[in-house]
This record gives structure tokens, sequence and C-alpha cells, in this order.
């Protein structure tokens, strides 16, 4: 493995992400003592992706994959809670559990929380990422837990070669659609994942943000919805990601099955720093622009009628958009012009 | 007025904020065509504070103040439709609102969307904020409304002037508290804006950010619990601020008043992009980390009883804290070691 030369990003004492998904704006963390020397931690080419560990002045240490802040010690909670505790909660009995990259550890963390679940395959085409996660994060912790399988593979032939009706629950926690996640935003993963779910079973997969990928959210939304009986969008926060927003799809196989409420609570909530069952059922009250476009396809829940989650599911007809394709040149403009100020009360 | 020589921020394109008061941490905006020359519009200093304002290449105009993004015209909407619709849907029947600092015209826009809104003060300390926000920015429109006064003077000044008991919501959308926003996050100002309201009235205050400043947070709303009947913490997200998170003090004085909750629904909701009635609910649901640090000042409201909005009120003695000057001082490290991952289901 090759030591990175002229390591992207790194200029005057600061971090700076590479930014061509999200053109025109840009994150920065400065870096621990602003000293490149002391504090890059690791920096390599795997056979994959280059990957970065450095330690922030202000985010702890931080985990950079092909020059994407992938998660920083500081902020990574909001993100791996809420990926992992929406599904496993709004599931009445994960037993089986499936996480699709993740070799950070942070999702596999919260997963083993969960004393009903008896076994985790985590499947990530990349052995460096664990082995440099498990060496300098200190969040990456469970992954010796005895329930715990680790497969070095692309996730979409593991998925292919495997066994249908097999999962209670699958996490995609993918990079970016660039790189080596890029088979993973694919309508055939999806239509694999839902194979591989038993009936009743839920994914979470990582959805972008809404501010700068919405047409993208909206085609994945669209395909799903043919795929899956349910899907819903939830968001939440995450200060070193761009917009500091990211967001994740929800979708079900099966009739019954209700996303956007907990139908367990966490009896391990004192140990949470993000999740709670009222943060769950927020997670899913989207801004007006984003329940617009994603209104058509989602999982409506009419939180004003009575106590019983109460829901629609719409179904859209879909040709499998080839919306990895069209990232760039669909780039969304929420630029608008904004009303008047006319009075139109 | 001079020209503002050796303009703070730019370089090689790119307009990057200064960081004091989030330190470690900087985001950057590419300018329209990487040109300064092309992009900037405006770069004077007032009396009071440094203004300008440039063409970013994915965000609109963008407002600058002592170095620090005001607004951009991309993603506005999610702070000024926040910042006046959780305050005027929580009051039934608001006619009289003043606006503190606002000079950029966003919070007035939606202001005076409500019909029922009869005056409107606004009062801004700096008259070149406002000339600048009318000429370049499309989101300041209603400067010319016929409900609307305009005053030019420190607002802590004004309010200590006026009559007490005259407004029915107080909206404080002031910048950082650097420069001339100072006063305006003293608890002596909390005291004057509680005076100035009515009976039944409702303050809405800009009240930073929970990933940076929670002690401040905290000291802010233990000061403000003494004061009114009611206090809570809303969130909402804006891509160009710091961790693309701001929050809101919502105080209200007088027993009965709910602020989680809207009491109206807005007859313009197709002209909102942000704001709808469930957006004002799911605001109010805070992060555990959050809630577990405000819980003893705020509203609480019990979202699993029946439908009536139960509440408890708590009250904190409190000192007045001088949490301004502590800033600094009282840097909040919500850098923790996370969990060892021990199942503790």
């Amino acid at each position: 493995m090759a030591k990175i030369s002229g390591r992207l990003g790194f200029k005057d004492g600061w971090f700076s992400e590479t930014e061509a998904m999200w053109p025109g704006q840009k994150f920065s963390l400065a870096l621990e003592g602003f000293s490149e020397e002391k504090s890059v931690l690791f920096a390599e080419k795997s056979d994959f992706q280059s990957i970065v560990v450095f330690r922030s002045a202000q985010y702890g240490n931080v985990l950079v994959l092909d020059g994407v802040i992938q998660l920083t010690e500081k902020d990574e909670f909001s993100f791996h809670e809420m990926m992992t505790h929406l599904p496993l909660f709004s599931h009445p009995d994960p037993k089986s559990v499936l996480i699709v990259g993740g070799g950070d550890g942070g999702v596999l963390r919260e997963v083993c929380r969960h004393n009903c679940v008896e076994k985790v395959t985590l499947v990530d085409i990349d052995p460096m990422v664990l082995a440099v996660s498990r060496k300098f994060l200190s969040t990456a912790t469970s992954f010796d837990d005895a329930r715990v399988t680790i497969v070095h593979q692309d996730a979409a032939e593991f998925l292919a070669d495997g066994v249908e009706g097999t999962y209670d629950v699958i996490i995609a926690d993918t990079s970016d659609p660039m790189g080596p996640a890029e088979s993973l935003f694919q309508p055939d993963f999806y239509e694999s994942m839902h194979a591989s779910l038993k009936e009743g079973g839920i994914v979470c997969a990582q959805c972008e943000c809404m501010w700068i990928h919405l047409n993208m959210i909206s085609d994945v939304f669209a395909c799903c919805a043919d795929i899956f009986d349910a899907v819903a969008y939830a968001s939440t926060m995450v200060p070193s990601y761009p917009c500091g927003q990211i967001g994740f799809l929800l979708a079900g196989k099966g009739p019954d099955i209700i996303l956007r409420s907990p139908c367990r609570t966490p009896s391990f909530q004192s140990h949470l720093k993000w999740y709670n069952p009222s943060v769950h059922r927020a997670s899913f009250v989207l801004p007006q622009f984003v329940e617009d476009r994603l209104a058509p396809y989602t999982q409506t829940y009419l939180e004003d009628e009575e106590e019983s989650d109460t829901m629609e599911c719409f179904f859209s007809r879909c040709k499998l958009p080839s919306f990895l394709g069209n990232i760039f040149a669909t780039h969304d403009s929420t630029l608008q012009t904004v009303g008047n100020g006319d009075r139109t009360e």
C-alpha cells in the first residue's frame, strides 16, 4: 500500500474537503496545533481508495476517504445513532442484521447495544478502513463482539450470492456514490437488499443531503417506492457533512410496517447522546420544500389523527432511473427567487 | 463611509468566514466565476460594522457583517420562516410586532404575510444594512409595506425609552454577540423585552448553535426562565451558518402560553418553503444531549399524552449570569469519549 504523495486537502494547518459533489462550498477543519506533521496519523492508498486520519483541533480524530470526511469523533453519534436506531426500533424483534459498508465501526457499535440482536454481519470491501478505524478512532469499539461476522467483499456481490430472506434489518452505511460505493447506489442493489430481507424487514440507507441532491434523493425514492411496500426519508444534522445535514432512506418489506414511529424503546437511553423516541418521530418531519418533492413516494403519516399511526402508501411507476449518472447533470437548484412579500394571507 | 481595504476573508476566488466564535472550523463559499472583481457588489465600513455583499457561485447573493455570513439568498428561508412563524403562529392574534435588528428584511417579509398584523416596528441600529439589503438582496421585499415603521437606534435604548406592554410579539434577529449586537445578549435586554410585551406576548430571539455554544444557550435559558413564564428552544438548519444549525429562544409572558404547538395555521402555506405546522412542533424536539442540558429550564411537552398540549414549566433560580463574557472561556466540549459499545440493553 503506497503512502499518499501530495496529500489532498491539507494547507496552512487546515484540512479542506474536495468539493466535487457539492461545488461552490467547502468545509474546513483546523489540524491540532495547525501542524500537518504532528496531526496526520495515517495517510495511505488501499486497493480501493485513499485513507487519511488526522487529529483536528476541535473535532477529535477525523477519518477521510478519497478526500471526503467520513466521520469525526465529535459529531459521529448524530449519524450513527440515527442510522442504526431508526430501523432497529421500528422493527419489533430484530435478530439478524446486515451492515453494508460501515467499516468505521460506528453503526456496529450502536447495533451491538441491542440485546435482541443475535447475529451481525458487516460487509466492507476495504479491510484497511477497519484496521485504521480500530487503531485511531475511539468510536470504533465492537468489532470483537461475539455476534459479529466481518466479510471483505463487494456488498452487491455478497448479496447476490446470499440466501434470500435472511435479514431483519439491513443498514447501508455507504460513502458517496463515487469510488468503491458506486455499485451501492444502483437500482439493482436496492432489489438485492429487498430480496435479502425477511418479510417484515427494514432497510436504512445513507441518502445524501436534501439541500444539494434533492433530485437524486427523489429518483432513489421513486425507484424504491416500486420495490418496497413503504419508504420514508429521515433527516439528521452532522456539522462535518456538507450543509450540516444528511438523510436516510427507510424502506420496509411487508404491508404493515411503521417506519416513522418506534415500536420499542431503548433500555440503554442513558448511553445515547442523540436518539430518543421523540427524535425518531421528529426526524421524519420534513421541511416543506422536501415534503413537496418526496410526498408522492413516501409513507404519509397523519400526525394530527388519533394515536394510531395512520398512513397511506403511494406507489409511482418508475423506470429505474439512472440517477447515479445524473448526479452532476441534474445538480439541484434550490436557489429560487423568494416570494415578493405580497400579503397572501 | 470608508471603503474596506484589505477585505477580510477573500482568497483565490473563495470567501471564508472568520472563525473567532467557532474556532477550528471554517465554511467557505465560491465566488461567482471565482472572481473577486466581478462578484463583490459592495464592501464598506458603516459607523457600526463592515458590510460586504458578494455574488456566490451556488448560494446567490451573500450578506456579510464583520466577516460573518448573515444570510445567503439560497438558504435564508429556513431561518426567517422559522424565526417569524414560530412566535406568530403560537400567538392567537398578533397585532403589534417589534423586530430587533433584522435589517436584511427577511423577518419583515415573513411578518408581513400575516394579515392580522396591524403594525410592525423594525429597530436596526445601522441604516446602511437596510440600504444595502434593499439594493442587493432579492429576499428583502417588504420595507415599503404601509404597516411598517423603521427606527435606527440601539434596540436596548429604544426599548428602555418605550411604553411597557406594547407588543404582542418581539423578534430579536440579531447578529452574534460581538460588535453592535453585544448589548442585545445582556440579561437586562431580556428584562426590557419582557416589560415591552403585552400579557400573552411572545419573544423569539436568535440563540446560537447547540454544537458550539451549549453552555451559553444554557445560561441564557436559566436567565430567561426567571424572567418569563415559559421558555423553549427550537432548532432549524441553515447550511451557511456554523455547523449548519441555529436555534431560537422562545419565551412567553403569561401562564397559559403554548410555545411548542401552533394555535393558528398558515393560509399562505403555498408560499412557504420550510415552515408548516408539523415542522413547528418538530423543531422543539431536541437531541438527547441538548434536552439533557435545557430540560430544567424549558417548557416540557409530554407528546405522548392526549391531544391537549400538556406542559409543565420549571423555574430555576438564576443569578443573571454574565454569560456574554464567558463565551470564549466556557467553550463547550461536546467532544466526549463515546460509550465503549458495551451491551447495555
